[in-house]
């Protein structure tokens, strides 16, 4: 075998073997082959696509192409969860601690944020003494004793998508279904899970800006799931506004601490009380999930779930006290509606950029994040608005944010009309 | 501007302008666009394709990317010819001195082969004390004195080609007619030509295997000469058995220098006749190509063709005596025929092959070349052989020659019935 027929293989649009798959995840990793030749590669597989099978086998490949993690000593249920990321996105950080306070083991890796989509795992750390680096072993040990625990992707996990990703990002390539697909299946594989509920956003503040294309994806990866024998549900949610009130990590924080009390904004609650509900029916807890979300609730008003949450911040050697006086930018000012009406729009990819540029997320990786800035959005798509009423709050570490301010308004669109309902759930696959 | 975009272009299958491709090859020339962001770029095009005007502006953007040569102040009408290779291809050593015997300029740069084709350059490499690396102004006063120069083709005369051509060699995106085009024809608007005759070969001894493939190439560089203001005639030859009798670099030299005397090959008499008369109709001395043939002969039996010649060797440092009494390698060997019958096939691969074993050619780049070794072919396609006589001379310094004898018995097909008339020539376009 060699690369320069398998490259030809896939630029003629022919369909690759595993075998051959698997010699190009392989040699790329170990570096034999080059850049430029994955970079071909990847763009023959951009054009001609791939099947589902070799979907699944390149799924694998990179998921096999460094260490995987064994959790079958802790539970033969491992329950994962993965969003394909959004603006105000704090649901894995309600979700997690909830299911856990069922009894269902927790063990999830998360991601950094880049670009307008902000990380879990940022997000942690603006928790003071949060560590996302424990070793694996603590992981695990975290999970035995207190049945949960959030770190960062270790570095060996999956290291040929760490590759592939970074080289998609140069040539073009970032936006390919079976790419995306692969990549994400790809570490949740490699992080051991065999139970997965995937948060699959959509709209202007996600990477897939239709529903059509959000649902080919999440059909996708459903189907890589059934494949690799990872039973996979897909919750489509709909990413044209924020979620939340909260942009901004520390401000997410007190969000999801608020919601995890049962302070929860109505699209935070679909989205949680859905994701939740099907968890719990995956792990094989309830089938029936109208009941399982009067059981999700119940946890909450018990304070069982904030219990979890308190507990896993503890464990992870942060202040727990944090939570409920978290640390707040210099400046807080409001953003005030020019003109009255309703909101008929809020653009979630506007609202991201304009917390980038207070320093809330990164636009280059070695970017540092300023946790305490940030966004509150006071009203909401389908809200009612006043003139001069606020319709935001900005938080923000920086004096000058003339500019943030004006990026804010023009996210909001107010018009006379009330808009039709806004759907926070768009499907499950 | 910038590269993500640019190849996003054509990875969608969208026409590039012509500012999109310069800076496309400006950029790469310069090492600001990675090999990596090229390979992809060169696979999108590989795929999608380029219409005419794209592939004009590639071929003129590489042209320009070194090193331009101005002749114009020798001849208002410059001549170049060039091969797209072949198996005992020494067609430009016979056609230039005879162009140059007429008092029309030759300014030819050439390339050193690779594989199993042999380069001009290495031929005339073997001819003692011969340079082909004079420098731009003595080879520039050479045509001024003698009216021929022979060259190597100098580093910086489109890098950009250069460059991308190493590149498509490891990704797979060697056999792209648009690529191959743009990269004869970049090199030969580089050097300076208005008028070029292409000798573009086909069969299995050649890059292009049929006849079809040939012609569409020889349409597009035509129609890319005429963009870009260079009046190109495509002489289709096949390559199906080698060209003449010697393959190998002194052996070639020989031959050519026994043909500027009159004793021509059938064959290469066809091709040289052709290729010259046309030569002959673009400088603008006879529109009559078989006035011109006419005359080519006369120069011929003069002796003013092989003069030419003997000027250009000795003006280049090479010892003219050479040319009459070439130096031979230590083995000469005769391949006999095992049947009788008539040569239905001399397969010019499996010859290109065999005479690479002897050291004639290079297998990779930095290989030295055996100048002394290659074969003699004695009988070609329409022969016909009786058992035992001898099909072919193997010329070799390496005792060891039985693998090669093997290759060159393969290469003949011996059959009782007399095969169809070999054509020499297949198309003018």
């Amino acid at each position: 075998m060699n690369i320069i027929e398998i490259i030809s293989k896939k630029r003629d649009n022919k369909k690759l073997s595993k075998e051959e798959i698997e010699y190009f995840i392989n040699g790329y990793t170990k570096g034999e082959i080059t850049d430029y030749q994955a970079a071909a590669m990847v763009m023959a597989i951009y054009i001609n696509g791939m099947d589902y099978e070799e979907i699944k086998d390149l799924t694998i490949a990179m998921a096999n192409s460094g260490e995987t993690l064994d959790l079958s000593d802790i539970s033969k249920t491992i329950i994962d969860k993965h969003s394909s990321g959004g603006v105000g996105d704090k649901i894995t950080l309600i979700v997690m601690p909830i299911i856990a306070s069922f009894g269902i083991p927790v063990a999830k890796m998360s991601g950094r944020g880049l670009g307008i989509t902000g990380g879990t795992i940022d997000k942690l750390e603006s928790i003071p003494g949060y560590r996302t680096d424990i070793s694996l072993e603590e992981f695990k040990n975290n999970i035995k004793e207190i049945g949960i625990s959030l770190i960062g992707q270790t570095k060996d996990l999956a290291p040929a998508d760490k590759k592939i990703y970074a080289l998609r990002d140069t040539i073009a390539c970032t936006d390919s279904i079976p790419l995306i697909a692969s990549s994400i299946m790809s570490k949740k594989i490699a992080a051991g899970a065999n139970k997965l509920v995937l948060e699959v956003t959509c709209g202007n503040g996600a990477f897939m800006k239709s529903q059509e294309e959000a649902e080919e994806l999440s059909t996708l990866m459903k189907k890589i799931g059934e494949l690799a024998g990872i039973e996979t549900i897909c919750v489509v949610t709909n990413m044209d506004q924020p979620i939340g009130k909260a942009v901004g990590n520390s401000l997410e924080i007190e969000e999801a601490a608020h919601a995890l009390k049962g302070k929860m904004e109505e699209d935070v609650k679909q989205v949680v009380l859905t994701i939740a509900s099907y968890i719990i029916k995956l792990a094989g807890q309830g089938d029936n999930l109208e009941e399982n979300k009067e059981k999700i609730l119940e946890k909450i008003q018990s304070g069982a779930a904030y219990e979890k949450f308190t507990q896993l911040v503890e464990k992870q050697y942060g202040e727990v006290e944090y939570l409920s006086n978290i640390q707040k930018a210099k400046y807080i000012v409001p953003v005030k509606a020019e003109t009255e009406g309703y909101v008929e729009e809020l653009q979630a990819e506007e609202i991201g950029k304009a917390s980038l540029m207070l320093g809330a997320g990164r636009q280059k990786k070695e970017d540092e994040i300023d946790h305490t800035s940030g966004i509150i959005l006071e009203k909401k798509i389908g809200d009612k608005v006043e003139k001069g009423e606020v319709l935001a709050y900005i938080h923000s570490n920086k004096e000058d944010i003339e500019e943030t301010k004006q990026k804010i308004l023009n996210a909001y669109m107010i018009d006379l009309e009330k808009p039709e309902e806004y759907k926070h759930i768009l499907n499950i696959i």
